[in-house]
């Protein structure tokens, strides 16, 4: 299994400020790996709101099933993210060793338990011994300071190839507020799937409803227009927190969603999360090739998202991409198989700017060379456009390769 | 790109026998192969009837609209397919096309168009030039003779690595009736996607409704229960003849699907299907293992197969198992993201017949020995118990190896 770092990392890693009211401090627990850290505690001061959203999964890890219930506090003291073992389809011993863990740390932070939100990737299947947090999560909340963003970053990955960060930094109301947010995925580790795990920290004031209206809205066309092999995990957690330190320079404390002054925030809070979601693209698993799928010119934003996702998720188009290769063909056999209004003689499809397929066939001017030469970009966009209506969608994944094959596949070989 | 023949393909190749009515003829047409036959013609005697299933793709292939429509008649005389190119995402081209090659078997069989059918795989978007089947239709129709079967398979085959035939003789009323069948699929030709087009003949009497009736009822658990990549073709088609030749020897003319002496023709006739569907499978691109998904304990039998599609679809899954690996975990995210009726708590999953997972965590007894001794058959069942109601269902599905990257992605490299 390659453990270079993805070639299409971002060159820029971003200089991580802190965040009135977030501390951090990492560990190395020993969960399973060796000689690197898999404990990450974020202590969270007094009025901290929080919002999450979860995986869609009929299986859901027993970290989520706490998270979801805890979420009606709308309340937040610590954050407790392990990786080495995702405490996923672990049975009743699951439900308690996310208890144990929420103990620990509410009695380390000084803390109800109902205030402790947490969250495991990793192995699945394996009990998770939450003991080993005991003496851990004390002394991380003795030690935590508020710069360790990237540390934090690094203790949550996986098989992640690099750290996953994003920043930003706005005005809400008079006052300069900031949004700092990691994310892990599309990692891989034996035996286990890909998880994503995302956390938002923002110093601004806002009310736990506002935050989950954000969240909602702000995942649809970020982490919801990802995939990378169509497989979704037990795991998947991605909350937000607000401690509302900035109120004390003066930001406004905000309670609806719809408040004008917002406008700056929301804008910002969504770039974060199409950045994390971007780079969890450019980390996929064996990925050479960022893939961006438009379709355009569909009868409804979501019948666009539906055939998007279908192309996206091709086998056999994203091989294409892997092996440089234009195959409108097979971008065509994914729009006809979403099942959305299609009609093949109006279809006209991209790749990188260059049209090769027109009115339900080969663009006249189709020029082999040409069209060889641009795939061999980073960076792939697949345009389709179906000539039925307005609406259009995009959805970001990446290329198939033999290296994903090899990374899921191999371990036993 | 690996050309030999797959470790899965069947150990014993039946005797095709001749089907009264029948005639198979094939040629190299030169459509895109050098060095080997790519058309094949079957003529169909007067009074033969003709059913046929298609892709459910938006998008498809000239051959099949033709098909589709001209399935109303009920009546055969003609079957002309040809590999190399699939005449699909062609236009009006393609729509020209196929009255041409119509046309053109019409007048070498001594028919009217509309009893000529036709498919088509190979490369997509490339017009097909039908002035190649022009005198070569003319003279396969004068030498056409009833035996040749493994030539017809062969020649309707892209990157088959073996050609699929399976046959059954039944009684019918008091005669004997006699099905052939051949398939082709999960083959690939740059750069184009696998198609799956199988035929079906029989000289057994039977209306075309009733053919038509056998023919839906029967893919329902057969090419309808089978993926390899979860793609769907542009032009896939399954097309059956009944000549009715049988009558001339006392086999009862059938105009009902509810007909009690249909029993055992039905059951053969399934047979027959489940027979060719599954040397798909066994071919699939890159394949080195078959593999069953069975989901029991559902609430309904849809329910089960959304399950179970959504389990032979994971290319976590399918990865794990070219990996010789017991993964369940990556089998219970399958179960999960299907989005039915499902609890993590009642779910035991075995690997070709040990329990590995039950009532949601890993099954006490389990031996990782044992296990990995089993993953490495070349065929694997997957079995998920849901413990919630009495509704099963099955799916085959193969493997997922560097061969299938290797066959769809590496021609450009």
């Amino acid at each position: 299994m390659s453990t270079a770092v993805s070639p299409l990392a971002p060159s820029d890693v971003p200089e991580m400020p802190a965040i009135a009211g977030v501390r951090l401090a990492t560990a190395a627990a020993g969960i399973r790996y060796k000689g690197r850290t898999d404990v990450l505690l974020a202590l969270l001061d007094k009025g901290t709101t929080v919002a999450g959203v979860f995986t869609k999964s009929k299986c859901p890890s027993a970290p989520v099933e706490w998270c979801r219930a805890k979420l009606k506090g709308g309340a937040a003291r610590a954050l407790v993210v392990n990786s080495g073992n995702a405490n996923a389809f672990t049975g009743k011993t699951g439900k308690a060793s996310t208890a144990l863990t929420a103990q620990i740390a509410a009695k380390a932070v000084g803390c109800s338990t109902s205030d402790v939100f947490l969250a495991s990737t990793g192995v699945i299947g394996e009990p998770l011994d939450a003991t080993k947090f005991d003496g851990v999560l004390a002394q991380l909340a003795e030690t935590a300071t508020p710069d360790r963003w990237m540390d934090a970053a690094r203790a949550i990955m996986t098989t992640d190839t690099f750290p996953k960060v994003a920043t930003a930094t706005v005005k809400l109301g008079k006052a300069r507020v900031t949004i700092n947010g990691m994310a892990k995925g599309a990692g891989m580790i034996m035996p286990d799937m890909a998880t994503m795990l995302s956390f938002i920290f923002t110093d601004a004031p806002l009310s736990a409803s506002v935050l989950q209206s954000l969240l909602k809205a702000g995942v649809e066309d970020t982490f919801n227009a990802l995939t990378i092999d169509g497989d979704t995990s037990t795991s998947d957690t991605l909350l937000a927190f607000a401690t509302g330190a900035a109120a004390a320079h003066g930001a406004p404390k905000i309670s609806r969603a719809s408040d004008p002054r917002l406008k700056a925030f929301t804008k910002a809070f969504q770039q974060i999360l199409a950045d994390l979601s971007e780079q969890v693209a450019r980390d996929g698993e064996g990925a050479r090739k960022l893939v961006e799928v438009v379709v355009e010119g569909a009868t409804t934003k979501p019948s666009a998202r539906r055939i998007a996702m279908s192309i996206a998720n091709s086998p056999l188009v994203k091989t294409a991409i892997a092996g440089e290769d234009a195959n409108w063909g097979r971008v065509v056999m994914a729009v006809g198989k979403a099942g959305e209004p299609a009609n093949r003689d109006k279809l006209s499809i991209s790749f990188n700017g260059i049209r090769v397929a027109k009115s339900g066939a080969r663009d006249p001017s189709y020029n082999e060379k040409e069209v060889s030469e641009a795939m061999k970009a980073p960076k792939i966009q697949i345009k389709v456009a179906l000539g039925l209506g307005k609406a259009k969608d995009r959805v970001l994944t990446c290329d198939l390769t033999k290296e994903y094959v090899a990374i899921n596949g191999d371990y036993r070989s």
